[in-house]
């Protein structure tokens, strides 16, 4: 793009950096260095800084960089804590990045009726941590420590959705900012509702290019009695695979099932220090009152070894149980250094849990016929797994060939009926993908940001080309 | 309206007539008794009939039926079980009925991956009978036999939603005609994804305002090893609340938890012909394996025992668990016909369930001040409750009281943080509330409506006045 060698600011209608400045002191900043943080990737993509950064610390601020923007044609680009993988926050176009991760508020926890208010920039970790005293949690955990208001915008998930589901349910309400300054609730606090259209989950996944976030009231559930977790190693995925689905099948309710493959897992034996056999891995985690989970445990164990899987090595501990699931999220940077000096390519897709031995399956098989480093992690329970690539940045090669097998991946998944991505989004990375997997639907996709959003201001040229 | 004293079809072009004559042949019809059933509510709304009814068999005659009217600036309004109690379907612009429910084929039943695909016309307890063979049920349980896409259409849900949740989480994906004829699938069938803006949470809960539903992707789930039911009453609502609410806080899945207050119980009595004891009462259920379900019994036996409760009386063979949920199911007709030559006069309110006690409480003093028998009924692990109302038809003074009546019962759930509708949809007799409730957002559903619906062909004068 060639932004990152423009001086600062220097896309930004003079006008409106005058009036940012005023407004927003030294929250409105457009040095260098602050500029690449907001339009850098976690992933492969280029850097696209934006021209300045506004810091909001209130709706009412981001009302009127919402109409600052606006009125001098500028685009404006939510960010939270940059950790999305998709280039979701990139400025494509320039603009300006609106930085919520100062709006850390939690503004309300009701425990009676399970759920709390807080504003776009608080972290997961943040709140859980707020929570714990009151024998309750937010079980939506993509791994990274994102905020409320990311995990929202791309419909994040990760490993409790078999159990909590996904942001989708999660999110009970939300306050957002329209491209023309307004100020919108979209439902009240009740659990269900049936009056009107569904704009909190319309705003759920739209990725900032409908509006932006500034609040949600998210659901929560009481802490359980009793929490164990272990991993089981098995000689195949598709031993490990149908442990799941036939686990489910039985009404199981695993709170969380993640997969490693052996590549995955000696990324993690070298990274978090642990000794796991390098083998294909489940990592298990069950949730209720002790008689219960140990109900849970018997049945699973029972699958399990019917299945090839090995022995059971438990977590019990607090400690432990974290250390685990440490591991467990940190297997993105495990995986991508793996090599010294790589960078990380992730991907993501969802399959209906009948075809994903299949899936996983024949993706493995390409993986090992490459050359670049990959391992396959993921939510077995939902459908949904990675492939985490560790590619050479300087190598055009390699670049080419992990593209070539995403596409595979990609079009594989598509065949089983399944998506281009579970939950990492359409960002700038899956655009095309999109339009294989809904076709038609995209335009009326289309139809509504025009109706919402009709300069194209709100993050233009994500999810989909207008 | 005068419309139903109007001859056959006289509101539609005869260039419409004739086409869709030619079209549909003996499927489209004038006459003035299925203009009449088409036209008609099951609650207190006046008939408002269609110029003509169409029985659709399949999406590509759906978009034959809509490109037509839409060709003659006509508006078409999708129809399935006529079970609807917020006047959803009734013509207030004249036009075409669109009956789907000749559309009941199951397309599909993924056991493994626990879906299935349906036509719009399909009934639950049709899907629900050709389940059971496969150790699989469709959890939503609105009471009527109301069909898939009617369901869909109000964000329908029912005394299962406290578990399984309501047809916005049953639902994962729909193809649905829009209105430009075109056939769009919102998505594939993996269980969850983060690919572009959720189309199929938007039309759920549209009550065919933004296209017709043809087809639905529904969710499914396992029939419990163990299924336990029972009643239980108690002197004080607050007594059967607090069970319900401390129960939930301690992570007890109740599968179905309902209240009906000492004259509904009175009604159910009569009605189907039961001996429960005349008080307020909760009538449950259980899912799980046998031990799990012994589990949760006791823990709640203790709970409501602390909280007032009386005996539990169990219905566990699958007769008396029938026989207790058909009366259940029976409950409004039971309230209703209290009063030779009554009708129904239906309401529905949901709060944060820590407002639920108080919020039954003052209605319930409203109600024995009233001249108008009235029930209350709901489902109270959501905060979720009706009120039914036998009125006399030819009473104004009645109409007029039980409209003041609801109108404070739905100012205090707004006050509460509720909504106006939990699950009945806005349809045409909670529009006021809408706008009291969501304030600018209805502003962003008109916006949504105007893009995807230009020329207002679509059930037109639901959900919100353009």
């Amino acid at each position: 793009m060639g932004i990152a060698t423009q001086g600062a600011g220097s896309g930004l209608p003079g006008g409106l950096a005058t009036a940012l400045g005023e407004r927003f002191g030294d929250r409105f900043q457009q040095g260098q260095a602050i500029r690449l943080e907001h339009g850098k990737s976690e992933t492969h993509f280029a850097p696209m800084p934006p021209d300045a950064v506004v810091f909001a610390q209130s709706t009412d601020e981001v009302v009127e960089a919402v109409n600052l923007c606006r009125e001098a044609g500028v685009p404006i680009i939510a960010f939270g804590a940059g950790t999305s993988v998709e280039g979701n926050t990139l400025a494509v176009q320039g603009g300006v990045s609106l930085d919520l991760s100062r709006m850390t508020r939690i503004v309300a926890v009701n425990a009676e009726d399970f759920d709390c208010v807080v504003e776009a920039g608080v972290r997961r970790e943040q709140l859980n941590e707020h929570l714990r005293d009151q024998g309750l949690f937010f079980p939506i955990d993509p791994g990274a420590n994102a905020t409320i208001g990311g995990m929202a915008s791309t419909r994040a998930s990760g490993t409790n959705a078999v159990r909590y589901g996904t942001m989708r349910e999660a999110v009970l309400g939300l306050t957002v900012v329209t491209a023309d300054g307004r100020v919108v609730r979209t439902s009240r606090r009740a659990r269900k509702s049936s009056a009107g259209y569904d704009l909190t989950r319309l705003f759920v996944g739209s990725e900032g290019t409908l509006g932006i976030i500034t609040e949600a009231t998210l659901r929560l559930h009481a802490i359980p009695e009793a929490i164990s977790a272990a991993t089981c190693s098995f000689d195949t995925i598709a031993g490990a695979v149908d442990t799941v689905v036939q686990s489910i099948q039985l009404g199981i309710p695993l709170a969380r099932v993640e997969i490693l493959d052996d590549a995955q897992i000696r990324a993690v034996n070298k990274w978090s220090k642990m000794d796991l056999p390098e083998l294909t891995t489940l990592f298990f985690e069950f949730h209720g009152s002790e008689r219960y989970v140990a109900e849970q445990v018997e049945t699973v164990k029972e699958l399990a070894s019917a299945n090839g899987g090995g022995e059971f090595r438990w977590a019990n501990r607090t400690e432990e149980r974290s250390a685990l699931w440490k591991a467990r999220h940190e297997a993105y940077y495990a995986a991508v250094n793996m090599r010294p000096g790589a960078i990380g390519w992730a991907t993501d897709v969802c399959v209906p849990i009948s075809r994903l031995a299949e899936c996983i399956g024949e993706t493995k098989a390409e993986l090992e016929a490459s050359s670049v480093p990959a391992t396959i992690l993921g939510h077995v329970g939902d459908g949904n797994f990675h492939v985490v690539f560790s590619i050479d940045p300087d190598s055009k090669a390699e670049l080419e060939e992990v593209q070539a097998i995403n596409a595979r991946l990609v079009r594989r998944a598509l065949a089983m009926d399944g998506t281009c991505t579970g939950e990492h989004g359409i960002g700038l990375g899956k655009q095309e993908w999109l339009e294989e997997e809904l076709g038609d639907a995209v335009d009326l996709m289309r139809s509504i940001k025009r109706a919402l959003d009709p300069t194209n201001m709100l993050n233009p040229g994500k999810v989909f080309q207008l």
